[in-house]
């Protein structure tokens, strides 16, 4: 059922009609179906309308899938009642992250209609740092306590595992302490007497409810995990992060990269949620200091103003040698950064990032200088000498490029910058100086002008 | 246990302890550090006792592991007898991404050592394009014929699971149709007497075969699936896609993006296993190409030789205005490339984003361009008309940049290309001619030069 059936099918009040066309649908498609229709602004008394039309379950079910914008508007116009069956169907994080996003307002409401047990884990898991492990888990998780049989622990999957996020690994716990993982299929195929500590595995992937919460998704993708368990400082296990999660935070964090690489301040939104001034304002802080920063190239210039007056085809070549040092540049700044973030490549890899580069940049170097020295003299007729400048600069501003495009990045993280600011951007705004005084000053030594 | 640790023990024979200590770590670990031994071109005489060292199942397990080169290594050295061993450990989609990365006389080894079984489904999954669904998916799931209880499914679980990639969903199939999936948590909640078909759930989400190995990945993700079912035209189903290979694909896939956006044509070996021959091939053709198309720059600059000849302080500014026409330009398309990697924004909103990149432009073009004018008329002191001039150019140049930026990344999809080509490098080359050009006109016209 696609947008046009709903409107169509709401206008001709065929509710019975819409109702069933939404049981058949996936919950994260109606989801997706709500949101288009608030960006053509539905009016929200039909929205609410259209909400209330579904069965409670799977109006519940695809509240979940929800972005923020659809999800307020909704709660807005929601009776308590609503509210709170909404709440019970969602899992304790997937509400953090709806408060998170939340105005005040909406805030309190959510709150006071979450059920006791879930407000104090809201509020529990709101304490935790964000982008920490501990804001990203649930609390939904199976535990065991030592000493059940297998069959005991069975029934308590049975009872309690409806509600939990995931039942697939549950874990053991000695006085509260995570001692103990094992996965259904184990419980499964062992003898149902047996201790549950007895066929648990005893060494255990954790994570630190204030580890990072990229590294977290990572470790979880390294170990080809479905959960990870974060315990606290005293091994208490408080949480779990499963992969649907881990494969959001991993998404997110490539996302930023992205923006961060293109001199953007990351965006909270999706492309067209942000409002243009939000756009604007995330844009400028970059583009202004790039631009002034760019005024050193001018000083280099004046100074060398007699050189390119005497000799005017200087000037042709100028952009040519700092777009090949920009674009040489960038390609080692991306690469080492992506390295960086994927753990490919650790800060004591110093040296050999260097050298590998330093040796790349030689092969790169000598190339495009022979070939473009050769084209200025054979095509361009610009006399021997200047061909040899031009080459021999473009062998010089390559090699340079390659060496800072690497070596930025790594010295960012060294001082604890995020590497992705030492991207494109940066890089060749510093290049283009350097690479303007490589070139006048091979001019004035070469043409001696 | 570290790798000194391991070189010592190793030296000191102290093999058992040796076992052991491997018994205590993860595989992933015991890979990781096998790869490093590697790196430090550890004897492989050495690599395989301490191969052998290892218990049969935690040796085969971390094999799983490791690094194609890594397990190349080890393959030329084991006996058929041990090869066949790993082999049985290994998934089939893992085997076939190992056969991917060998050369052909290992590879025929490896299938002359696999079982019959294994052997036809290898060679039945390399028939699959590359980047296909069919190409990533496990054979290994457990399906249930209709008709039969969920305890009979219970037993098949349990005598079939335990070589099953994942059993937390299982299938139904009816004549090889897929009809239905159902969770190992739903058969646990239900009456064991009851048919699997009456729990199982009916409208399923499905990938195609040969349906692309991105978007795969991102439809598991989209409704947090932990397993997505491929059926072939018929509707059979021939495998399932696990989200830990989904998190590779998409990890790939983002890593690949990076390095196009950065005019380097993708690597299939991580940062360090690439040569620096490789390296260099990989990044000098782009860098060639830019290198020459920034020939027309020249031109243009010639063009307007006089100009600047007249009042040689215009080309102090060129850098600048270039770079700020680049850096506009890259944030567009970076945002758009990212937009449509993640299917937020799609071909048909086209005029949407040209007409938000347009007010964009409009106020990050205004602040520089007055920033800047103001900068230039009080503190290099150039006048007011030349002031006006770069004023006006940037303005100009920021506004052309958003829009050929977030323009061409999308008509580089409409027409079947990859919009990651249409990135930073490419829009900047582009963007220096233009810009030179509405810059140095805009000095014509209002310093009569």
């Amino acid at each position: 059922m696609n947008i046009t059936d709903v409107i169509t099918l709401l206008e001709e009040k065929k509710l019975i009609t819409l109702r069933s066309n939404f049981e058949e649908m996936h919950p994260a498609d109606i989801a997706a179906l709500f949101s288009e229709l608030i960006e053509r602004n539905f009016p929200e008394a039909s929205l609410i309308l259209l909400y209330r039309v579904m069965s409670k379950e799977v109006a519940a079910e695809s509240f979940t899938y929800m972005e923020p914008s659809a999800q307020e508007t909704l709660i807005n116009s929601f009776t308590d009642r609503e509210l709170s069956e909404v709440l019970d169907e969602l899992y304790v994080d997937d509400a953090v992250d709806m408060v998170e996003e939340m105005p005040a307002n909406v805030v309190s409401r959510i709150l006071k209609n979450a059920d006791p047990a879930m407000r104090s884990q809201i509020n529990n898991l709101l304490k935790y740092p964000v982008d920490s492990a501990g804001s990203i888990m649930t609390t939904e998780f199976v535990y065991f306590r030592t000493g059940k049989t297998i069959s005991e622990c069975f029934d308590r999957i049975r009872s309690v595992g409806i509600m939990k996020e995931t039942v697939y690994t549950c874990y053991v716990t000695d006085k509260r302490k995570l001692v103990g993982a094992v996965s259904l299929l184990e419980m499964l195929t062992a003898d149902p007497s047996m201790l549950i500590e007895d066929i648990a595995e005893s060494n255990i992937i954790t994570v630190n409810t204030l580890d990072d919460k990229e590294s977290v998704a990572r470790t979880l993708s390294k170990y080809d995990l479905h959960a990870i368990p974060v315990v606290d400082n005293e091994d208490r296990i408080v949480g779990i992060v499963t992969f649907d999660d881990a494969i959001d935070v991993i998404e997110e964090e490539n996302t930023e990269d992205f923006s961060k690489m293109a001199a953007v301040a990351p965006l909270d939104e999706s492309y067209f949620k942000t409002t243009v001034w939000h756009h604007a304002r995330s844009r400028l802080p970059w583009l202004l200091f790039l631009m002034l920063s760019a005024t050193l190239t001018g000083f280099v210039i004046s100074k060398y103003e007699d050189a390119f007056e005497k000799v005017a085809i200087l000037v042709t070549f100028m952009p040519m040698i700092m777009g090949t040092a920009g674009n040489s540049g960038s390609q080692s700044s991306t690469l080492i950064i992506r390295g960086m973030a994927v753990d490919e490549i650790n800060l004591r890899d110093f040296l050999k990032v260097f050298w590998k580069e330093f040796r790349v940049a030689l092969i790169c170097g000598a190339v495009l200088g022979v070939v473009n020295g050769l084209r200025i003299y054979y095509f361009e007729k610009a006399g021997a000498l200047i061909a040899v400048t031009v080459g021999l600069s473009i062998v010089g501003v390559v090699i340079l490029a390659k060496i800072v495009g690497s070596m930025l990045p790594m010295l960012a993280k060294k001082i604890h910058l995020d590497p992705a600011i030492m991207a494109t951007p940066m890089i060749s705004t510093i290049l283009d100086t350097c690479s303007l005084l490589i070139y006048f000053s091979l001019a004035v030594l070469i043409l001696h002008v």
